[in-house]
């Protein structure tokens, strides 16, 4: 484990947060999963600039050294954990860990995961176990060890799981929206059964966003067109994930609870511009009827 | 008010349904709104088929009149009622008759309604509110008129309302998306209120399907294009939708209550086929990654 | 694995169902998962009573064998394959065989499942894998079998997955209520991507139905209160839950596709029966306000 | 109308907001509807804390007139319209006078509204139509006239709109569930729609709120009652609302359109504490069951 010094100071005016007033999350001590890369590691990056502590956990070292390097060049402060949430003795070992040396742990941010792109019929027991096992099981046992371990008997705390829009199928990932329907439901559950302890927990699903993943480990026409299948016509940026993050994190976050919080840019209701080629009228334009006024059918 | 015979003989081999055991409606006093033409048409046909007596109203007196008339040659038996569900005393009158007459009602189906496409830029305020004062305030007196005079005292009683599909917005109606979400909202929220008197409420959500109504009234481009934006490549019959509301008003049907049960082809899950155009890979197919495994994020 | 003659002559009047015209489903080949008891084995009655062959599977052999030897005293056709889901060797077996067999198949009910009773906190790692495992893992490998192997060649065929109600959370089992909403999305995906084999695949939602494993299985308290749990009163028949199944598995259910059918006595929209308690008023009469008139906020 | 200067000068340290770097929303001109009281006020007054010109309607001017008078002496800028959202000419009036002396518009927060508490069978059609009118079609006209005299013109705009939590039916409420739901969808359909001019459209759906209007009209049991009724034992504050507008208008929320945000202490996913009086062990305890293994049904 790499960790800098903490409580940190106060961080430098330049790598303050834009939209935050400064050390809002002062004192907080947050545990962020897949943080060295994409959405987890600008998630640790604005959370630490807003004076939060960031264990950073994932599979590879490398990366969440990365970002434990970044962050304390600007002053914060911030721990990496190499680990993989779905073995249990880690999970167990990363809380037990961060309770002995912090004593307190107030958020949890479950954005490890991963799919890929294949057509159903393509896909193996294997691969789809795969997928389930990281995305379902790894978000239960963090969820639970955090819970267990700190939340409950702390008698407060927070759980934001990531998981992905659309909702309503997810054609070319079956396994994935599966496996993020069952975050989200998880997340439903818990923050009716745990409410007594106060412990609150949501799930933000995620549309299209510019990513390195994205960029980097999808077939060339699907990052080409990606953006145009999103009715605002762009994908999101990292900084837009981590500002939802350190939102819900504060105070301001309080009374969400076994929500779902949509980010996508419509693309839960809409798949492309409008109006579609197919459905359009001279010069792409909708269509109208000529008549006006309602009809019983 | 035009009538036939009640109860009627058993129906000829050759109109009785398909699907259904014969006389499973035998005794059932069913208002079907919008009865003329379309679905509710086909409706009220397969009610009568299978023993009901149908009382159907609607603006215009011809279409129901011959519907009448080819429920009477098949051997049923049926009421035409011209009148408008936005007209509280008509309303009242409607039930008001049919307890007098019959002493009982079964089933209410709110099929009436209507709508008409148009961008939503182009949508005037009375273009609007008369979209809303059709299918949710007519719903809304037709369902409170029929629980208030028959279902609630006799302590029982169904009612069937048809809403639309897609969920997730309905980009060129808005107000009719908007409408029938709000009597989506409805029936659940009667389906808890008015369980303790044993009054059973559901939305049927009702896609594409293939109604003199579609084919006569939408511009070319939409009717020839319709099929091509259900999944299953296909516009729902007329029978189809017949029989759902026949096996909803059977014993069969007695457990559904607040739930929302959608026909559409897949309709709510996508638009048009699969693969769409900008996200298909060589020949048509389905892009797939290369790699097989899940990643962090 | 023990059958009977197929295809069967027809059943006798005594047995035939209540609901249906006779021979409705005559000549589909029908696979039925957890067939021995509960729901399954009254879909299975209900489908070989309405002419259709029953392959039932599930893992102990005597409640399978004696599902078929009913079926056979009343005329009809079943067959028994005692096996695990989660075996994919085994998974495939069955779907070759019967493939092998009858040259073809119509329906896959995924009616085995399973789940037990705990607070969240109290579920262990290996725990909550089980569920998975069972719910979801195994319920993909059938699903995934029977459409690559006979659904997708033969361009078309039926699945229809059971899962739970209510939906926005399933306090006190938060492993089957996450599984059961990962299979409601694998539906959904599955009716875009397949689509254009015309596989057509729905979610049905169960509520608390009356199965002897709720009787047998459950905490006393809970057996004597849950149909006090119930909007309307009452659990749910196994019958109409096999009537269900039938419907959809006729001709009038070919249009339904990646919807979630609930059925469960409006229970997804409350807990009980209305008003609750704390919020009712005098003689537990409903609350209302003194004003009659809407106001701003 | 009555205004202050504006641009206006920065805020006294004192008043600004907690949670958000200062000036976040300066330059904004939003318009918000019921602003003189509860949500509608606090949002004003954190709108204005951050910079933005806020124009308050609303039908009683004296409550509007407060708040300008606060904002002012907390240094911000503000300006009050008394009108109807129901007065087609009064929502003209509106827009065109912004548009006329500010040139442009970038915020309508939709939460003028209401409703009264009544059982079903007691609302008369007139109570119903007035709930719809003012929800649904005030709304509409808000959101139309917004849109299409500032936010497609400009190519740019956001609108919000507060709806209701629980979704899943709101019973004693059937009209305000009907209504909001209504609105919900509206919002998804322009989101997809109005993408091409990039205006954003979300729905916030609120839980139970801690306003002078639930402290004041509705009846005392209600009121004693109400914290108990949401899971996490409380009710939402004003300020958490505010907030949310805030983070919702700011840049962060520039991704969000076409969705729901709730907001309300798990109310969604349940009602009350758990577990349940009827449905708990002894000493209140959840229940569990004995065996500890998946089954199938």
């Amino acid at each position: 484990m790499l960790r800098s010094t903490y409580p940190p100071p106060p961080m430098a005016e330049a790598v303050s947060s834009r939209i935050f007033a400064p050390d809002l999350l002062r004192g907080q001590v947050c545990v962020v999963s897949g943080a060295g890369t994409g959405l987890g590691r600008a998630t640790a990056m604005e959370l630490a600039a807003l004076g939060a502590l960031v264990v950073g956990c994932g599979r590879r070292p490398e990366p969440l050294r990365s970002m434990v390097d970044e962050v304390m060049a600007a002053g914060g402060s911030a721990e990496s954990e190499p680990m993989d949430i779905r073995d249990e003795e880690a999970v167990d070992r990363l809380f037990d860990g961060v309770l002995e040396r912090h004593g307190r742990l107030d958020l949890l941010v479950n954005n490890a995961g991963g799919q890929f792109l294949s057509p159903a019929e393509a896909i193996t027991p294997k691969g789809f176990r795969t997928v389930i096992e990281l995305n379902v099981q790894g978000t239960w046992q963090m969820t639970h060890a955090a819970a267990t371990k700190a939340f409950i008997p702390q008698r407060g705390g927070k759980v934001i799981s990531l998981t992905v829009s659309p909702h309503m199928g997810f054609p070319g990932m079956v396994h994935t929206g599966a496996a993020r329907a069952a975050v989200e439901n998880m997340m439903r559950t818990l923050s009716v059964e745990w409410a007594r302890f106060q412990v609150k927990l949501v799930a933000v699903a995620v549309g299209q966003f510019d990513t390195e993943t994205l960029r980097t480990k999808y077939p060339k026409a699907v990052v080409e067109n990606v953006a145009n299948t999103v009715p605002l016509g762009r994908l999101g940026t990292e900084e837009e994930m981590a500002w939802l993050i350190a939102y819900l994190s504060s105070p301001a976050g309080d009374f969400f609870s076994g929500c779902v919080l949509t980010i996508d840019g419509a693309r839960d209701n809409w798949f492309g511009a409008w109006p579609p080629g197919g459905a359009a009228g001279e010069g792409g334009k909708p269509l109208a009827e000529e008549r006006r006024k309602g009809e019983d059918g």
